[in-house]
Formats: C-alpha cells, structure tokens, sequence
C-alpha cells in the first residue's frame, strides 16, 4: 500500500512535552490553582476567539503587530493576546451579574507571533489573578496580591525569591515636580537599568534632553537602597511636595503596612524604585518576582494596580490590581536552568497490576477495587515475559507494582512490589491499598 | 473626559458563563479529568494552532470548511478542530520516546467554525482518552473504554444511562456477504435509524439500489434486539460466512467477556446493532452513550477503534482505541434540560472573614491561619455596615462566616457563623479549622 505520507511536526516557537515534563508541568497549574483558590479567587473561563474590535480597542504598538488576527466569514477576529482585556470585556459585559469585589483567576493560553527566539513562545499560559473593585479598591488588596505571590511560589518550591513593589505614583510625582514631561520615556529607560546599568541610564536620560541637575536627581531618588523601613525613609527624606508623590508613598506605607499580617518573610520583598513595569496603565503599585539565584531570568510574576480596568466598554470607574505567571517561558528557563527536578513518573500510575496466563479476569478485578479506593491503577494487557512488564512499569517510573498469578488469586495475598528498592511484600488487598495510600506521589 | 467605549460583547457561538456555573463546568473538568487518571492515562497537551498540512493530511468534507484556518507570516496555520489528529501527530514525532501502549488524556478546547444553531458551539472543550498500540492492541483495551465511559458518568452523578457497543466488523461482513457495495452510504443511513425511523430507513436503502430482499435482510439485522448475550445469540444464528463478521463477533465477544470484571452493571451497557458513527475510519469497537431519560439530547459520550491511527504520518501501524466527551455541548444541554444542579456557589471561598474597625490586622493574620490549614478563605477589605458584609458572603454562597471583633482577639474565641441556617457557634481557631474540615465542600 503507497501512502502520502506528511512528516509529523509544529511549528517553531510552540511548546509541546513529552509525557513526564507534562506531568510537572500540570503539577505546577494545578499548585497555583489550588492557590489561587485558597484566596477565595474565583475560575473563569473567556472564548480563545474575540471579535478583534474588543481585544484592539485599546490597539497600538507591538500588540497590533503579533496578533493573530483573521477573518471568518464576516466576522474579523483575534486571538486573546492577554487575559486581562479579556477579563475587561468580562467584568463590563456582566457588571450587573458580578458581586465585587470580583477576585476572579484564570489560567489558559494566550498568543502573540513574536519573532521567535529561545524561551519566548508564540503561544503560552498565563496564570492571572485580578481584584476587580466598584469604584474604590482598598489598598489592603495590593498587600494581599503580593501574600498570593509569596504563598504561590513558596508552594511551587522556591524559598529564594524577592517580590519587588514600586508605586507608579511616587515616580510619577516626582518626574512631576522636576518638570519632566515625556514620564513614559523616562520611565521605560528606569524600566531597563537592571538590563543596560548605570551609565547607559544616564547617557539615555541626558539624550532624553534633561538637565544634569535633573538627571543627578533621577539617578539618586532610583538609587534609594535598602529594608522596606530604610527605603520609606528615604523617600521621605526628600521631602518632596507633589500631591502625587505624596499620595504614592502613602499607599506604599499602607502596603507595608498590611503586609506583616501576611506572614511574609522580608527577605522575600523589598521596595525597588527602579521598577515600572512596561505597560502603561499601571497606575500605582507595581510587582516583579526575581528568582534570587537566577537573576538573568527575569521577573517570573509581574503586574500591578490600575485605576479603570475596563475604561474601554464602560463609563464606570473599576479599579483593579493583579498580577500574572507567564507558566510556559517560567517551565522553560527552570529546565534550562536545571532547577526544575527531573522526574521519572510519567503517568499517574501508582499501581501495575500483571497478569498471569489465565488470571486476567481476577486481575481485572483486583484493579478495580484498588480504583474505587481511589489509587490510579492500571493492568498491562500485553501478552509477554514478566520481565517485560517490570520493563514497562520501570519506563513510566510507576512506583508499585504487583503481578496477580494463580497463587494470589487462591490465597488472597499479593507480593506488592516496591519499584525504586526492588523489594517485595506480601500483603491482602487492604494492605495493599493502605500501604499505598500512606505514601504521597 | 470623553472616550471611545466599544459595547462589550462576544461572537456568537461561543460559550462564556457566569462564576456559579464555572465552579459546575470546573467541577464536572475535575471529576473527568481525576476519572481518567485513576485509570493511568497521562495528561498531554498540545499547541491550540498547528500547521494546515498536517491537521488537514486527512482533509475532506465538513472538516475543511469548519477550520479556522489563517496566514500569519509565511505560515499556513489553522486551530485545531479535534484532539485526535493532534494526538496522532504527536505518537508519529515523538515515536522513540513514548512507552507503549501509549495512555493519554487531553481536556482542551477545539474549534469549528460551524453555522451557528441552538447547542453547537464554535468554541469547545473536549475530554478525551485513547490508547494507542504499537502494532497490536488487545480487545481488553476496549472493554477498558467502556469501563472508563462508565466510571465518569457515575462520578459525574448519572446513574441511569446506556453505553451502546457495537462493531462496524460485522456490520462491514455483513455487507460484504450481501454484495452491497457503498457500505459508508449504508452504514450512514443505519445511524440515522434512531432519527428518522423505520419507514424512511427503508426508502432510503431502497433508493440507495438494494434490492427487497437484501433490504429485508438489512433491516432483521439491525433488529436484532436484547440483552447482550441474547443479541450475540441472534449474531450466531445467522449463520454468516464472511470472515469479516466472524472476526467482528469474535471482538464483540471479547469485549463482553472482559466487561464483567469491571463491575459495570447490565444496565449501564448494551450492544446496540444500528451504531455506527458517522466518522469513517473506525473500524472495530465503536461506542455511543445516551442518558436514558434524556435520549434526545444525543450522545454524550462517543468514540471506538481505529486500526491505524497515524497513517498520514507514519509507517508504522499504530492500532488505538479511544473515546471523546463534548463537555461544553453537554454542560449546556445539561443545563437546558435542568438536570444540572442550581449552585449558589460562585467562589471557592468557604470562610469569609469580617474584620471590625481596627482589628484589620488580627482578621488578615486570621485568615493566613485558616489558609495554612488548607482552607480557603478570604478577609472582606472594604469598609462599611456588618450586614452589607454577610449579604457578600450571602450572594456568592460562602458557607461560613466569622466577625473579627475586638473581643474575639483579646478571648481568642470565635463565632463562627453557618450561612445556610444562621446558627453560630464560638470556638477557638483550631476548633474552627476542624469544624470546616470537617465537611466536604
């Protein structure tokens, strides 16, 4: 038989994992999931497809240029670049069926077609978290985003990370008062120090076309170093008179002030003047999460406050603050960085029930009651050597294993086979079933 | 200040719901997804956007006009309309790395440009396990499927529905004997037998050029009625000689043979001699579930045996077996017919907690506590009368509540407060912590 056959693969910056970095993977989702539930965050789900009108209404820059965006009959759709225009459209659309505060998250995939290169992807999850308020949004939730932070990565294994927190204000205000007028330019180059350092900041603000008084003045105020107490000193210590300023610091202290409450250590925050976060509608606080050994791969969970999320479908002021995981770029550069734990286990497996010649029907059975006691198990069905069944059990990392021959169906006892040690014992079926619930996997 | 506002809004034939019904719709992915794990299928995940060549290797029909197919660049890409041509695109690349017999699940949304009509979606999830062999894979697998099919649909809370077996094998021998030549034209007129009756069954075989007699014949086949074992004593009785039959009874047997030792009762199954599924390449066990008391909503749950899954990608003869649930079609039918549960659930929240002016920090200190134990829970932030504070909890259904005052942090004695019934009771936090724990949520 001739056949045309096409040469199986996908595209260049998609990912895709083979079934034990899948596992992980999912492992990661279904930690900060259970996370961001324990906040009281709600799930939500929006359509992948968007009518492009929606996700373009506030258009412009490199957004317009990677989306993908096509037509379909009459309809000119887009894919969802992000979850938080989305998440706009959503709380605008249904402002009368929500009860805000609105805490929604929502982990799902988002697409760009940026220019590929190593560790962007084309298409990637976001795992977001937003507070949505109705007209006023205490700032006790900007303290509460940054508790979701801590609690998600701790749980996701780091001890070593530092959740950076700016206020967009206090470097607004103080642009403001040193008459500096284009504060979004200003504001991407402070954005960059970490990236391009010292001198380069300066050589870009001076051809920004600041004064050097202004410029001494910028590279100080950014250069304000220290604990949360010292930098708050410093701050006001410049005794600086612009309302905006002032109304920054205060929400910062407000900020502080809450998160003790948290149980956060303080060696994973600090306040970093430097940081402003690309996009522009961040209108006071500001997070980046720095993995501390692992500096150069940048902010690993990012975002910030807003003043009117949803400004371009409704009059009414919504005010929000969130914060969002870009999982798939996080996977890859923890693989890449040889953090992240290479695990043998790719299946859910706990339990391999073999057969014997003949005994495939009590095998069957047996599985079975091990599944309604809640154990993943599963019966290798292949004819063959018992040795190859080990094999496959081995392979998949499947940590029991137990073969049902005609011994065990008359007796009733069952040689559990621990697979890392190799060792064996006999045991009933509840022994088994408990043996293996006492262990977690 | 005046701005540009776009009326938010969706396309039509996409599904967005509110918090209350995500929890449902979450709720029903977890069940199946922690169903089919218990079975040890591993979790696969594959990219939304594919080249066109390959998700249209096999193209035709339907399939090409429903796809979202676009260019970005130089690139031909389209969404993908299905798990199952992803899935054999994924066993034909990744070949040399994966065990088999290959076991994965895949919960993913997949996309057909349909006309839109009442109940179809354009947008929609798919749940789906396959098991895909390496040259050979035993008929026990499909006896597994079924077992599968079952076990989800009573973790989802169905007790009275039908899982429909067949074997397009003895339906194609059964062809075959009787020299009808358009089998896929037959077979699709027979599918339709539940849909449009006896009668029109009839006249269209007869306009298809069968003669009355080969009519006749067709028409006892299909009629075959029973219990199982009573259908496969119909089967014999007919005396058929064509291998193909013979083979197919043989497999049904099989299947049926296996299926006692899995505990599914007689009830939850039957051999059903009309189905067939519309789609082509099956080719031995094929299933259809129906909801008994709710037979017009369809199938709910489909799929069967294919003797070579990635043939547009490989050589190699990779036999699988498998079966799909279309849960966003479902959840909304579910939710038409009223079967699905009224939930006043609209966060995962199982504890507000109120704090009283000044005890802010006490009540945020609070409930980190109660979250370390595991349970969610959520401090109400904004300021205003006690009451309005309860109605939160009230309207997102958040089982319990508790009043941080002045006197509960100095005794450390809690009234925690039942929301359902409006009992309170005071107890300390531990005594809290085990309370909640206590009940299943």
């Amino acid at each position: 038989m001739s056949r045309n056959i096409t040469v199986p693969s996908i595209l260049p910056g998609f990912m895709e994992l083979l079934p034990a970095d899948q596992m992980l993977f999912d492992k990661m989702i279904s930690t900060i999931k259970s996370t961001y539930e324990k906040y009281g965050f709600l799930p939500l789900d929006t359509p992948t497809i968007e009518k492009s009108e929606i996700l373009l209404a506030k258009s412009g820059g490199d957004t317009e240029k990677q989306i993908y965006r096509f037509n379909k009959g009459d309809n000119d759709l887009s894919l969802r670049f992000d979850l938080t225009v989305p998440l706009a459209r959503y709380v605008a659309q249904h402002y009368n069926d929500l009860v805000f505060p609105f805490r929604r998250y929502h982990i799902g995939k988002v697409f760009r077609g940026e220019r590929p290169q190593k560790g962007r992807f084309r298409e990637f999850y976001q795992c977001d978290i937003d507070i949505v308020g109705n007209d006023a949004l205490s700032v006790i939730n900007d303290a509460e985003i940054l508790s979701v932070i801590y609690s998600t990565f701790k749980a996701l294994g780091f001890e070593d990370f530092t959740i950076r927190i700016n206020n967009r204000k206090i470097l607004n205000g103080f642009f403001e008062e040193l008459g500096i007028e284009d504060r979004a330019q200003v504001l991407r180059t402070i954005d960059k120090l970490g990236k391009i350092g010292r001198e380069n900041t300066v050589r870009e603000l001076q051809e920004m076309g600041l004064s050097d008084s202004a410029v001494d003045s910028v590279m100080q105020f950014i250069e304000i170093k220290g604990s949360a107490a010292e930098v708050i000193g410093g701050l006001k210590g410049m005794n600086a008179g612009s309302p905006l300023f002032l109304q920054g610091l205060e929400e910062l202290m407000g900020v502080l002030e809450h998160i003790s409450y948290f149980n956060i250590p303080e060696k994973n925050y600090a306040i970093d003047l430097t940081i402003a976060r690309g996009l522009d509608y961040y209108t006071g606080t500001v997070y980046e999460t720095i993995l501390d050994n692992y500096p150069s791969i940048g902010s690993v969970c990012s975002g910030g406050r807003y003043d009117s999320l949803a400004q371009n479908y409704t009059e009414r002021k919504l005010p929000g603050v969130g914060i969002s995981i870009g999982l798939t770029r996080l996977f890859y550069q923890l693989r890449e960085a040889g953090i992240l734990e290479q695990s043998k286990r790719a299946t859910p497996t706990v339990l391999l029930v073999i057969p014997m010649r003949d005994t495939m029907g009590p095998a069957l059975d047996f599985a079975t009651k091990i599944r309604e006691a809640g154990i993943a198990a599963e019966v290798y069905f292949n004819e063959g050597k018992t040795g190859k069944k080990f094999a496959y059990a081995d392979k998949l990392g499947i940590p029991y294993a137990v073969v049902i021959g005609e011994d065990e169906v008359r007796d009733g006892f069952f040689k559990l086979k621990d697979m890392s040690t190799g060792m064996q014992e006999a045991m009933d079926l509840d022994g088994v079933i408990s043996k293996i619930k006492n262990r977690a996997f």
